[in-house]
């Protein structure tokens, strides 16, 4: 794998939509500017309601104390209504970070300056990437969605994980995006996987080359994994040589964890290590990496950002004054006086999120423990610890069950005019989709609901065709996505049920192998009834 | 004018693009639903941080007191901290209207069900619309976005009034989308031109026939004028006629006033009707209204909503998921708190909004005194009362200008090959446009920013041809927008300066006529430099 001579600045606007293209800027940003021709400009020109109409002169948030007399600033900030707190205020005319005079008002698509460089200086400090701008987002999902905007063509071909988010997958689908998997295991995408497509790809036949990744690098939604270093810069060369841009989208950044054998209590103080973005590598410019606060804060703030070289960044501009225009006040001023030095600043946000690692790492090995002893004993179902995230990706070891088929392929051969036999190599060889299916349903029949790795695929475009040196997904849909961010009284419940639901699914003896003889197609009708 | 026969339903899918008939529902929905197959189900499903995790415990809002112990709202919150006020707070569990616990987890498309509702109470207090349903956007320019995305397939025609506010035309012409301007007088869109497009248009010629109509019925941006009910009436029934969707985009309906003739002090109890909306006569389902608080509340709130028929609030529930997802917790708090019964209610934003429009009025009464005191008199400019909204649409006497010209078109003439003479008939015939721009310098450089009506002519497609029967634009550009919603200490400095500036660049008598007879070209070369 040889990368590219590093080049400080790649001519990358071939990567734009038609439809970025074409947006032409907000006209009226034109007249607006000119207000600043020279100082003690009149104005008679904006219909922006005047400071004093607005009904609301003070906001307040009562937010956790993260200072250093509080050890733990989550497990205190647990114990209750007693945990030490302070308070973020903004008033009309605060001599604060951001007084409501002026957030309240009409602001630019990139946000407000003051937000704009407080989360500047947050990427500053975790990834400090070469030449970068923050545009703000309406959170992780408007984020995600914008970046497929601004790259994706009708017909064209984007990479991803083979088993993603569906709720941010489905976004592009309508607007002509086609999803191309690219293999992962334990340890996230595997970089030949991603050579193999595309070192072998055929325009001819598949279309144009995809020149768009989108890879949730660390806690990958669903299957948990973290790409380490060795792999993303393996990955980073790859996407440089076949001229890729990577949307990282990174929700799970700050909730890295310790090996699970390396399982000694953990505090905000623990000495820790965050892995590197692919940000953080970025020399050419080729990444758009999506931050959010859903994960570390609360999912209702609907704010986050993306960071990208200034050519991407202005055309995110223009998309947003085009679309749901500047980000809102409220969750503006709440990061705004977060990050300033009359609130946690971020030394303090950096303490916050260490602690939030902390909780959720005792949170994960607390359910692994809970699903060796419940789960893992039954020989049905096993897993690897997660280092990063909320998930724990839960192989159902399918091959056990009594009715599992793995000769599926041979019937679907078919025999030609010729006499010779044709084998469709892109159809599944087992019956795992249906078996998974049946299990599932049983699932919910005894009270638990748990994500099958069926609704991770990113649904196929009818007109794609598959490869023939592809495995069928369908054949290795055999997981489930659990998660350990709910309340820990449901885990031990819930993988109880999991449990007995596997040892009597793995039971089941009926109908026998030989009454299965019958055409799948009447198998899975079979099974649907069930 | 004749009306359709009334009809309860009316099957409107074809009007969808092909970009929201493709869009798939977010295909983890189904799952989500199936926590709900019976009760007491344990899930494992979702990364859902846990509220116990959020660091904020408290938000509070101090906001305008409007209770009947407070005459005028809005004069007695002008005058400042001793203004009474009260509070609207949320806590973790608080037994209020929406705890944070729920109001900051991940929520639907349409917005949190309780704020969903009031918004629904408010839209049926003040519209009782036939059968319709609230979908939550984040403000007003992300509302009308995702109409023009929900409806607008490339090579489509979309009406508007001539002038429109520029910030939110530009949206959809990157997807393809073409304005077909209709005339617009003193009392807004009229019908009659609406008419005339509609049943000459050639689709051989033109395109695919208009399908959908954007209109701000209410104190229309930029041009102040309001449509009457007659005229509402009848727009209406041309829709039904000629199967059009109607966009109401309506932020300053609140903000309605007396004729100015009627120039006595307005209270909040003066008695007042506001104009019926389009939605509010909207047997079909084909309106789809446009909320906003901006210029009621903040236009920070970022927040609004649409009101529409089941099948297109269906369609933006679909397309919200699969681009801003759902709208932020701290605007729908406010809002849900603003209308229970601790906080305002209903009849409390009633007060409010009635004080405000009686401010707004005492603002443009103002503003108008002041403009015919320094501006009408020079006989340059006139400008009629608006009956809403925040802006005074300024026509410019500039026939009168001593390099005017209306003999342009003569100058346009070709000689064809025959003999025969051939004159573009879609030609500017005088030089309006550039007198206008020439003007708008002169604004600037003696310190005053006003907006010149070419800022909200739709950007024509390059390749739709303009009909012969239009009368061009260019010629009817002598107009400029002034807004009254600034601060008054601004208006008169203001106003003294266009006063000064008309007076003198009408007394401008070089370059004379005779030096004039230069090609246009060079005219408007020259004038550039000024």
């Amino acid at each position: 794998m040889s990368s590219l001579p590093l080049q400080p600045q790649v001519d990358l606007t071939h990567h734009l939509s038609s439809e970025t293209r074409l947006r032409k800027a907000n006209p009226m940003k034109a007249i607006w500017r000119l207000t600043r021709r020279k100082p003690d400009m009149i104005s008679l020109a904006n219909g922006d309601p005047h400071y004093s109409l607005y009904p609301i002169r003070k906001v307040s948030f009562e937010v956790a104390s993260v200072g250093k007399g509080v050890q733990d600033p989550v497990a205190s900030w647990r114990a209750g209504p007693s945990a030490p707190s302070q308070t973020f205020t903004s008033t009309t005319d605060s001599q604060g970070p951001l007084p409501l005079k002026r957030a309240l008002q009409y602001s630019a698509g990139a946000g407000l300056p003051d937000a704009q460089r407080v989360v500047t200086e947050l990427t500053n400090y975790y990834h400090s990437p070469p030449d970068h701008i923050a545009t703000l987002t309406l959170g992780n999902g408007d984020g995600v969605a914008k970046c497929f905007r601004l790259l994706g063509e009708p017909g064209d071909n984007f990479l991803a994980d083979e088993f993603s988010f569906s709720s941010l997958t489905n976004a592009p689908l309508s607007h002509g995006v086609n999803w191309v998997p690219v293999r992962i295991d334990q340890g996230g995408m595997i970089p030949e996987d991603l050579e193999r497509i595309m070192s072998t790809w055929d325009e001819s036949v598949r279309g144009r080359k995809p020149h768009v990744m989108y890879t949730v690098p660390c806690g990958q939604n669903p299957t948990g994994c973290t790409l380490n270093l060795e792999r993303r810069r393996k990955i980073y060369e790859l996407c440089q040589r076949f001229d890729i841009i990577i949307i990282e989208d990174d929700p799970y950044y700050y909730l890295q964890y310790d090996p699970i054998d390396e399982d000694e209590p953990v505090s905000p103080d623990t000495p820790f290590q965050l892995i590197p973005s692919f940000l953080s590598m970025d020399v050419d410019g080729r990444v758009l990496r999506v931050d959010s606060f859903s994960k570390i804060m609360a999912p209702g703030m609907r704010l986050g950002w993306i960071t990208s070289s200034p050519l991407f960044h202005e055309c995110l501009v223009t998309l947003t004054d085009a679309s749901t225009h500047h980000p809102h006040a409220f969750g503006q001023m709440f990061l705004v006086e977060m990050l300033h030095s009359s609130g946690w600043e971020l030394s303090g946000f950096d303490r916050w999120v260490r602690s939030l690692r902390a909780e959720y790492q005792r949170r994960r090995n607390y359910f692994l423990d809970l699903f060796h002893r419940e789960v893992a004993r039954t020989g049905f179902a096993s897993a690897n610890a997660p280092e990063a995230g909320m998930f724990v990706w839960i192989r159902v070891h399918i091959e056990k069950h009594p009715r599992f088929r793995h000769d599926l392929l041979a019937l679907n051969e078919e025999t030609e005019s010729s006499g010779n036999t044709k084998v469709d190599l892109t159809a599944p060889r087992t019956n795992t989709e249906e078996l998974m299916e049946e299990l599932f349903e049983k699932c919910l029949d005894a009270g638990l609901v748990i994500m099958p790795a069926s609704v991770f695929v990113a649904p196929d475009n009818k007109e794609r065709k598959r490869m023939e040196d592809e495995v069928p997904i369908e054949d290795r849909l055999n997981y489930l996505r659990a998660t350990f961010a709910g309340p820990e009284e449901t885990m031990e419940p819930g993988l109880a049920i999991l449990s007995s639901v596997l040892k009597e699914f793995f039971a089941d003896k009926k109908p026998s192998r030989v009454e299965l003889e019958a055409p799948s197609s009447q198998l899975v009708g079979d099974l649907s009834k069930q």
